[in-house]
């Protein structure tokens, strides 16, 4: 495992675990566009955009391996062994992932099933929602004299809904960014509140971050679970807990020294 | 704030905030290449690498904001008077900052300072050093049945040494990555073990991530302080809590079931 190296990569028989950023291709890295030119073969998820699968070379043979919390999906099985077989074949893979693939990506068991075969394979990050979210609505995931430090959550995990240090969340000047949270959102609601989190505490909701479709839906913990409900939200959305819009902060600030 | 705007950016006057990632020029985004190419000024961190900044028009003025922790600096105050002035005067400002500016960038400062002088601007974001560092020991941040929330957080802040949550922390299983840590080693581990986490926990240092001169300094908590400091780490570190490499860990599972 070789990172960042040199030659043309994904070799002959190698795989690339790929990070294809939150949608804009612009937020591809150069080495991702390499992968993606140098590929034979490339499985994506459902939630990697076209015009982002446009930058593989023109024969290269595309996959959907897509998988969707709610429906319809390709099982992780056969992704490995899709994956495994075509490098087994002599194959540049690469395996594209929406946003960083070491974040929530299931990525540690694509790579046992790599090593489990022989393979050789390498990672290249890739921008996440949260990095792509926070830079939309103006603000930083770490600030001094706010919070000198920031949590990745998921909503929900293998057992349901996730657990977490609910009180820690629940304090004054926390920020977190939460994944995968539009069915969660009365889940999360109901646990920082239980937890002692004031109802005014900003959240900020980003569906489709850096793609044209970008919607930003700035609310509070209070009325949350109702509004997410209410904005019928379809693609990808990243819930900030801590966060306003850069803009109504600036407002807020106006309006409790007034 | 209009980000990833199919025109040229930054335009004349305009100040893009540019995360250049941790150090090899290949994690770049097309966004950040785009904005180098087209800026009149480069403001960089010191730790932006020369090969990055190779990549600036020919024509561009590159100008050093280095600061370090405990070294010899510009101010705040003069990097924010500097971007200001170029922009004023009609200059396409690009402020490049190592790894994402929206994480330990101080980048709302520099927004405000932007703000107050009635500039517009933009953030690109950039590979973070955790994202990368992950990659090069071949975990992930995230893992099914280990971690559903992963921290990022500072040794130390404005007041010193940062508090933070250490009962949490210190729990098995937990996962956090730590940014400027190398100072604040025997601080850290010292909150964690009277906190009750196991000397035994995994700890591992990457030091210049991405770069050439990259070192992996696998270790374990009971050992970590002593350890870095016979490293003698002199690049950019970030430190994971919870995180052994991949092969190393394989062994580990091996000498148990041993």
């Amino acid at each position: 495992m070789t990172f960042a190296s040199k030659t043309a990569f994904p070799a002959q028989g190698e795989i690339a675990f790929v990070g294809a950023g939150p949608g804009d291709p612009g937020l591809l890295t150069l080495h991702a566009v390499t992968a993606l030119q140098n590929a034979d073969v490339v499985l994506h998820d459902r939630l990697v955009s076209p015009e982002i699968l446009a930058l593989a070379a023109p024969q290269a043979q595309l996959i959907y391996a897509g998988k969707e919390g709610f429906g319809p999906s390709t099982t992780q099985v056969d992704i490995n062994a899709s994956m495994v077989a075509h490098a087994h074949a002599g194959k540049a893979v690469v395996r594209l992932k929406a946003g960083d693939p070491t974040i929530y990506g299931r990525l540690d068991e694509e790579i046992d099933a790599a090593e489990a075969a022989g393979l050789s394979w390498q990672i290249v990050p890739g921008i996440t929602a949260a990095s792509v979210a926070v830079a939309a609505i103006g603000q930083s995931l770490t600030k001094r004299n706010r919070n000198a430090a920031v949590q990745f959550l998921t909503a929900h995990d293998m057992q349901g809904f996730a657990d977490h240090d609910w009180r820690r969340l629940a304090q004054n000047g926390s920020v977190a960014a939460i994944y995968m949270g539009k069915k969660a959102a009365r889940f999360l609601q109901g646990r920082l509140l239980m937890h002692g989190a004031d109802a005014g505490t900003p959240v900020t909701v980003i569906e489709n971050a850096s793609r044209p479709e970008q919607r930003i839906l700035a609310t509070t913990l209070g009325t949350f679970a109702t509004d997410i409900q209410n904005a019928e939200l379809t693609g990808p959305a990243i819930t900030f807990l801590g966060l306003a819009p850069r803009a109504a902060e600036a407002t807020l600030a106006q309006q409790e020294t007034a």
